[in-house]
């Protein structure tokens, strides 16, 4: 069942163009499961301060010449040909310890995370290199003068330095986002896992899908590079919390004001609602997640569930149904059939696991599984990092410190009573500040309550109910489009959370200008700039088409008769529109108005091109405000301008904004909205 | 002229509740353009530990008992408080070394910037306790799982520490965001300047309209405070770098993650584009503005140009025009008639000044102004911290450091020539990262070059021409709305920026669960939600109205004669609506289609409630997309949900959002957006 014996692999580092080894033969790294040597990892003789420089010199100028579209296209290249190549990620993450569905999550969950970021790159930023944020600020009442917030990329590089446990998901989630913005990467892996990283950074550079220099990987020590950083890079660090403070508190790190993102491990919460009785579907689930969270890797996870927050009159239960589940654990060999737990990535893990448990015990006894009596159903617990899933319970929880102070980072947890939801809230917040958290009720106000009580001290907090029961991703799974982060103890970063986390990696900055000048700059057309008049910008392809292109249109009165008439049409007889009366005593109408529908309807009437041309559709209309009534006898004008152009990457045509603007006979402005088109390409259209 | 000597006042800390005297008799402060004393000032004896607590326990739950219009209803009142009471504070910013224009900066900039905060919270925020950001996040097809981003306020307190040059301001642009988040603050001012800000905070206690230990001031050192912060905790920095890092390597900052925002003084530049040469509107600009800045608050601004970049052919006649304005600048006295320039802070602050100058002078040479030889309109250059503007090239910048590492603050200002546009990119960026930069220039082309090559190095960047020349706010003004802060050398810091700068005081948390879950937490019905059918929702005020109160409407089938009907009456004759072959030949339809707005129409029709009711009028529509084609023969259906209620604290009604979803008899869903109402508190209305 295990792979068969090898020559330790020499693990290389890739940089400067090229893979390296170290030039000592460096520390040798054992399988988890057999012990058996799997590689020799050392980074000794690196120049590391070229290699920043050649990240940032000859990477970050070729990242940022491609648009926002560009490297989302290239990032989904990149996932769908490692998904091609999974299951030799597979059979060495077997290595790690990870059974095939813990693989699933570091290798499956980390190549769909760098699709999703390529998916939302091309759904959610405009196909440009420059990103505006927020709408544009008006700072002169004349509109001579406004602002728009931009993102652009940093200049420098993105140093990853990640955890062992999730040897390609760490990297994946990292540099998905930092590439997408723009800018190069620098990984750094755990050592005991670095093999399984190497291999795919391998996979990766052969695709020669993304630019040189775009990804540089250090296999072993990163030696005195963080002496080097600048204030245009950037540095991530999952792990333990002593050596990210270290690392935080580095005097280049401090003195450029590097940014740098933080992600320690935590004491993670999971309540128990009331509500939640045995017999009842959440109570299931409850035991269900717990036993998840402490088994999944084999509890190596910095999102697992090491606080199981339960009412007081419920434990017994929930220990004897958790007691119970667990001791069904099957732990053994990770590619043995049947195993359900794999190991732990090393002994010195192991160690520490018991070492932390017997901390706990200052607090908490144990109720379930024994840390040192091992029991495997494949392995020998001589060669492999084993143990089996130890429950502990705390019966007075808020006069205990162990609990919330200690990580035992293995397949441990403790359960401890509430009395109220007051005590669930305080002591899920007594862990101070973790990743993630989780309350299991079908009871809403307990979800109102638990959540808005533990909102502040969690980046995350699921709740699980039967409703989600088949579809929850669980408590314990950091998602793409979901922040991944906690405040306090978790170390207060914030990574993902879809483009949110493509941010972390560029500078925002306030620009202010006269109209035309940012326009010029953000690649948008801004109110108060000038419009281009002339051909009717519908007939123009995007070819021709330009930001500012303008269209002023006839004027139309609008009746009594027309009012009475589009009422009738479409039923909407709103009082407003037909009684004078009533409208009058109406606070913002001073008599009857036209309908708004019918001032949308009877712009688009007066911009439409009629005859086939490049304008394929309108497919929506954004910010539509209605700012002044019109009364029977007003007339409507419209200004319609090229707003901003979004050609699409794989297809004949893109999208165009256009700014409309519809004004009555006293330049009053009427309604205000984003018309959204398709338009072609070319027109008429090859081929 | 000026104020009448009277004996040192002894400033005084407000704690715990109460106004507090140091336990010692302290340093005494002097009036920067007499040198007379103004005030004592020490902290001594005061329990810090103590304070910290006080605002996290006593003011933080009454804070977040407030919605956010509760609170910028607070900032509003205490801002029309303390402008009514200016005069008071002018007075006392004399001994500052402030004429009244750079007062009116300090002052009424910082009521201004309050006011605003108070502005955007009641515009742009919902009248809630709980924000949402960005949109729900659906993570299962049957809509049973979803996610939804909240932002809550932090629990701990947020320390703000501020620098002697802007007293009022300083403090007013920071705990205005921080009150609107709902987080008590603890500020301490500088203490050469913490006469002004002790006595604005005297009114504004005075008020009584912050709740009690919202507000607590430090006179004096902060003594052992920032050793008891935690993670819920904040603390701002705005001052020189080398204390900025010192505190935030200390050990409470780091082991608990709090978040450290710093805003250090930076090396900002000016580029004057090749275009605008003697004789243009903006060289005259250019060189008002940088006269200006020098001189404004006798240049001790952070956000001061430092740095004068321009094109090397026209350096000769800038200094000329630059020493020319300079040398017209009456210094004296801040509050004597005729000043254009008051005194430094402190004699100490000139001789600092002094002692830089002769650092630049390693790189550049004086070519306006003597450092040591004050000339002053009104005054004694022994009595006062006095000095004249001094301009300094070098004009060798690329060979330079000091011109780019060493700042002088006050009036000083060092010219470098540039020969293409990316040396002048280049320059620029050799700040290493600065709070703000501009350029003046009427060439689009290079503002845009110069702004996209600047951006990742700055927090914001002006650009100057003839158009917004009367109406632009200057280069260092920082302004409510945009962000404040820069990278690298500036600090990292961010601050401001509208709504942004509140979500500095909150926690970001992803919310997953069951719709109904998320709606109970959000208060925003959530799509997969249940929907609650009965009366119709249009008749019910706000007083009887709840989020998820639903409509599901009658069918109607479009017809051919409706839409071309609907062609024929609004002149909307696209010809995807009229011509069949035409329409079969667009990439998007089957056939001939129902016009988006016909959709929208008739959604309308079926929805409203026609007769006069608690509706009172649709102010909006946003995100409508049409998702599906409607040809002829399929029949609309609408479901509108009562998605969002804000009440209007200063009104008889509020903002009610629907959610409006159109179906077609396939159950597919053709048109999704939200409907924007006004909807009356109680119907019928009272009185």
């Amino acid at each position: 069942m295990n792979a068969p014996l090898k020559a330790p692999r020499r693990l290389e580092s890739y940089v400067l163009g090229q893979w390296t080894p170290g030039a000592k033969d460096g520390q040798t790294i054992l399988d988890a499961g057999t012990g058996q040597p799997v590689a020799t990892i050392d980074s000794s003789g690196i120049d590391f301060a070229e290699v920043l420089n050649y990240g940032r010199s000859v990477a970050g100028p070729a990242l940022r010449k491609l648009s926002f579209h560009d490297r989302a296209g290239m990032l989904k290249a990149l996932g769908l040909k490692l998904m091609e190549q999974k299951e030799e990620f597979y059979a060495e993450s077997f290595r790690t310890g990870a059974t095939r569905p813990d693989g699933w999550v570091d290798i499956e969950g980390g190549i769909g995370t760098m699709l999703t970021f390529a998916s939302k790159g091309r759904r959610e930023l405009p196909n440009t290199r420059v990103l505006t944020e927020g709408p544009v600020e008006g700072l002169s009442r004349d509109n001579s003068f406004s602002a728009q917030h931009i993102l652009t990329p940093l200049q420098g590089v993105a140093i990853h330095i990640n955890a062992y446990n999730f040897p390609i998901w760490g990297m994946l989630e990292k540099i998905a986002p930092t590439l997408l913005a723009g800018v190069p990467c620098i990984v750094k892996p755990a050592s005991q896992t670095a093999y399984l990283t190497e291999l795919m950074v391998k996979r990766i550079i052969e695709t020669g899908i993304l630019p040189e220099g775009a990804l540089q990987l250090i296999s072993g020590s990163v030696g005195d590079m963080l002496s080097h950083v600048e204030g245009q890079d950037v540095v991530t660090f999952t792990g333990s919390a002593t050596t990210g403070r270290k690392l935080k508190t580095l005097p280049a790190i401090v003195n450029n004001s590097v940014r740098f993102n933080m992600e320690a491990d935590s004491l993670n919460a999971s309540i128990l609602g009331a509500d939640a009785v045995p017999g009842t579907p959440e109570f299931e689930l409850f035991v269900k997640e717990v036993a998840r969270e402490m088994t999944a890797k084999a509890g190596q996870k910095c999102t697992a569930i090491r606080r199981v927050i339960a009412p007081r009159a419920l434990t017994e239960a929930l220990i004897a149904a958790l007691g119970e589940r667990l001791a069904k654990t099957a732990v053994g060999l990770p590619d043995a059939e049947g195993t359900r737990m794999g190991a732990l990535a090393s002994y010195d893990q192991r160690d520490e696991v018991r070492a932390r448990i017997k901390d706990l015990q200052a607090d908490a006894e144990i109720v379930a599984g024994d840390p040192d009596d091992v029991r495997l159903t494949s392995g020998d617990a001589q060669s492999g990092a084993f143990m089996n899933p130890v429950l502990l319970y705390c019966d007075k929880p808020f006069a205990a410190g162990a609990v919330h102070e200690v990580e035992a980072f293995g397949p441990v947890s403790t359960v401890m009573p509430y009395d109220s939801l007051e005590e669930a809230v305080e002591l899920a917040n007594k862990g101070k500040g973790s990743l993630a958290a989780s309350v299991f009720t079908n009871d809403a106000h307990v979800a109102e309550e638990v959540v808005l009580g533990i909102a502040p001290y969690h980046g995350r907090v699921l709740i699980g109910n039967r409703v989600s029961a088949k579809t929850s991703t669980g408590h314990g799974s950091p998602l793409a489009g979901l922040v991944h982060g906690g405040p306090g103890r978790a170390g207060g970063g914030e990574e993902m959370g879809g483009i949110r986390g493509v941010t972390h990696y560029m500078q925002r900055t306030a620009v202010q200008g006269a109209p035309n000048m940012l326009s010029a700059v953000t690649g948008r057309w801004v109110e108060g700039a000038d419009g281009h008049q002339g051909t009717h910008p519908f007939r123009k392809s995007l070819a021709e088409l330009r930001i500012g292109d303008q269209l002023v249109t006839a004027s139309r009165v609008v009746t009594k008769e027309d009012v009475e008439h589009f009422a009738e049409f479409t039923g909407d007889t709103f009082y407003a529109h037909m009684d004078s009366a009533a409208a009058k005593a109406n606070p913002f109408f001073d008599d009857r108005v036209a309908h708004g529908y019918l001032i949308a309807s009877f712009a688009a009437g007066l911009f439409v091109e009629p005859n086939p041309g490049p304008v394929l559709a309108n497919y929506g209309v954004d910010n539509l405000r209605f700012l002044t009534p019109v009364y029977f006898g007003d007339s409507l004008q419209v200004r319609l301008t090229c707003k901003e152009i979004n050609p699409r990457a794989n297809a004949d045509h893109g999208e165009v904004r256009w700014d409309c603007q519809v004004t009555n006979q006293k330049g009053e402005v009427v309604a205000q909205y984003d018309v959204l088109t398709m338009v072609a390409k070319e027109w008429p259209a090859k081929g």
